[in-house]
């Protein structure tokens, strides 16, 4: 088995689940090492994951939120219009670098320090090292913390961020107890700044030390998740059209984001990597209508956040399974290679990503059970139109979802209650139709029952 | 009229409160320079300011709290067991600096950006220099922030911190509408850190610097004045002790106080200058009760501080005149001079330190208006037990009160009420004795109108 890109001739790029492929990159360097071609350009990949960023909250939204940086981005990029993840964080994470329902894992919402998602499952950072890259992370991680369920266990050369689910912007602190989760590869560090300026000084870094080698770049955001406690600079500009206190930490915080943005596309530019970059961005969840605030985290300190998030007019907020929990802001922006000013209108999951960079990384994988997502990417280059034959999938604590075509079924597991969308005619999902399509309904049943087989 | 230390026979040190001081020691600066005698050492001094200590809030104190480093100075020193300062923030930094009481300077209670104290009346700074100090201070200034009401202007050579009367610990800038207010020698600037470890990071700075001249230090410490966001391993201490979570929080951010006095001891061990070093160290008032957090301060994103300060046994808290609000902890220290281990039980006025640390660098005061404290330094150094001939007087916007021996009068400007305390007997205030007293009263109430016959 030999794991290199393909250049005329693909070459199959196997992911196996079990430890043998680290074992291959170290016993057999020079066979794991792709070679390169002229012709076939591998794009260093910049993922970037805002944290329950909402539906309205993105400038090219007609959002009174003010993304410069982002928009630019969109507009000369391609928007994904109907991009979806999982209604909270660690399920989108762990998709996304599984290319597998997290479901398959038991992760159904947010995890705590461990998971059963291990190392050799992150085949998106693996895949794509055997593939030539370099593998970082700067940012969120939430796939766990014990020491094997940290980044550098998952495939990533280097890894700097938190390791839990959120954190004080200044402290760095999880909110239990005010609990250590700062770290750079995978250990324990103390820092000073805001979180959003960490995170992106991290990318910039890693942009301006890159090698010969393409990279694969993880920025996973902090913003515009509470707890907020803004630079005023960032609050400022929204001191006159933004009434509501919290909304307008929200805003600045979102901000502050976009110019970490506009920061790692200067640095692109800088260091000439810009054309040779490919960048995709999307939040990880549907925002968050707003937050208690309980003295059982951080201690107290922070006062309700009444307001953050919105998904308008999607229907739903963080948790749900109606869109505004799962169809989120997304686009993604190569120069001379993905189209600009596009709007791709074709639904795209999260576990997309993983056939769909290997691809743009040069790379080939085969289709079946251990990859749910399909490749996207001559789609994305504007090279194909045909529409996949799939279905996404969706499980959470409190429901279940399938969409397949136009049509979304939700089942509720307390209630036992079943909705029925059609998405296109309805893309606000004001209208249950589950009564009225009784076929419908039991052929998204039955599809929704086989789509859990391989659940845990 | 010639400006320097005394030897053996004292020249007179002469205040004025015009610009000429300036003047002089710009045009004759060999005249202004003091000459320096082996025999009698001046120290450097290091004032230690904290903000809103509460009297039960200090280790020594038989408090929760634990300050061992405060303890250890405080026990190898001189504890000063009738520390009186105002019962709020600027008042006492007016005090201190001029020597007189703030409201010759109409200053009743906080300042905002602006004060009619001027650069001139900082007569401790510009004493201190004209005897060959140089001058620094790092922290909250509080005596205005306008150019001309900075730092600079009031005797200071550097001068490193906040301008305003509080801060957000991690962006630094003020309550409303996080206005900026860090700076370094009166310019506004960016930093990164909390502001406790600014505050000392600069005083170890102004240590490891000192050149051949002596020094004045002044550290205004932020802690553990609201709002409060410290870091956690500050707070972890307190989790099995202090149920109250805010209680917590308070006593955190005095412990963390405690160890920057504590890296400044080792600074002046490290550098040879521990015992050529005089410490003081005070309270700016008595502790507060609780915060409120408006939504208008700090953009809202703190939850209401419910518990902070502790003032038992004494009543009233920070703003009244009652001890509570006025009589703070305070020591002072400095090795093989200062006796160690002893309680001096005299009266102290903020306005005191002046005329005693002029004296105890070497200078001399006339008496009179200009000089409104007492020198007590040949008390403080155990060579004189002649209880100074003095009243102590406080002016704020609710109440003005005087104490004269072991008698306070407190007058209620609203109600008109007065109220006589025999602080010998009764120091906890419970027993009003003006109704039993009207003598007293009477030559109290005349006592307190002399005193205010030179208020703005």
């Amino acid at each position: 088995m030999v794991f290199h890109r393909h250049r005329h001739h693909r070459r199959r790029f196997v992911l196996v689940r079990t430890g043998t492929l680290a074992l291959f990159a170290c016993l057999l360097p020079c066979v794991a090492t792709p070679t390169f071609a002229d012709d076939a350009p591998q794009p260093n990949i910049i993922f970037i994951l805002a944290d329950d960023l909402g539906w309205a909250d993105i400038g090219y939204h007609d959002s009174e939120v003010r993304t410069p940086h982002l928009d630019r981005l969109a507009h000369d990029g391609t928007r994904l219009n109907q991009h979806y993840v999982y209604p909270t964080c660690s399920p989108t994470r762990v998709a996304l670098l599984s290319g597998r329902f997290p479901s398959r894992f038991g992760v159904l919402g947010p995890l705590g320090s461990t998971t059963k998602m291990l190392g050799e499952d992150a085949r998106l950072t693996h895949g794509l090292r055997q593939l030539g890259y370099r593998t970082h992370i700067s940012g969120k991680w939430h796939i766990g913390e014990t020491p094997e369920h940290r980044p550098l266990g998952y495939g990533f050369d280097t890894s700097y961020g938190y390791l839990r689910g959120q954190i004080d912007p200044y402290t760095h602190r999880y909110k239990f107890g005010d609990h250590v989760t700062w770290h750079r590869d995978d250990q324990f560090v103390e820092e000073c700044g805001h979180v959003t300026d960490l995170i992106t000084d991290e990318a910039i870094r890693v942009i301006e030390s890159a090698g010969q080698e393409p990279f694969f770049l993880y920025v996973a955001h902090h913003s515009p998740h509470y707890p907020l406690n803004e630079p005023p600079k960032w609050i400022a500009p929204y001191e006159q059209t933004i009434d509501d206190v919290w909304r307008r930490h929200f805003a600045a915080a979102i901000t502050h984001l976009d110019d970490g943005v506009g920061q790692i596309v200067r640095a692109l530019e800088r260091t000439g990597l810009r054309d040779k970059t490919l960048i995709v961005f999307s939040s990880d969840n549907g925002g968050q209508q707003n937050w208690s605030a309980p003295e059982t985290e951080y201690n107290g300190r922070y006062a309700a956040h009444t307001t953050l998030g919105n998904n308008q007019p999607l229907r739903g907020w963080k948790g749900d399974l109606y869109e505004g929990g799962i169809r989120v802001p997304a686009f993604v922006n190569w120069p001379g290679h993905i189209p600009a000013g596009h709007v791709f209108e074709t639904p795209m999951h999260v576990v997309d990503w993983l056939p769909t960079l290997i691809r743009a990384a040069g790379g080939d994988l085969p289709p079946g059970e251990s990859v749910e997502g399909v490749d996207l990417w001559t789609m994305l280059l504007g090279q194909s139109s045909t529409l996949p034959d799939r279905a996404m999938y969706w499980k959470t604590r409190a429901a279940t979802a399938v969409r397949q075509g136009d049509w979304k079924l939700i089942q509720f597991h307390r209630s036992g209650r079943t909705e029925l969308f059609h998405l296109k005619d309805d893309p606000l999902e004001e209208t249950d139709l589950a009564d009225r399509q009784p076929g419908k309904v039991a052929e998204l049943s039955a599809l929704l029952k086989a789509m859990a087989v391989h659940d845990q």
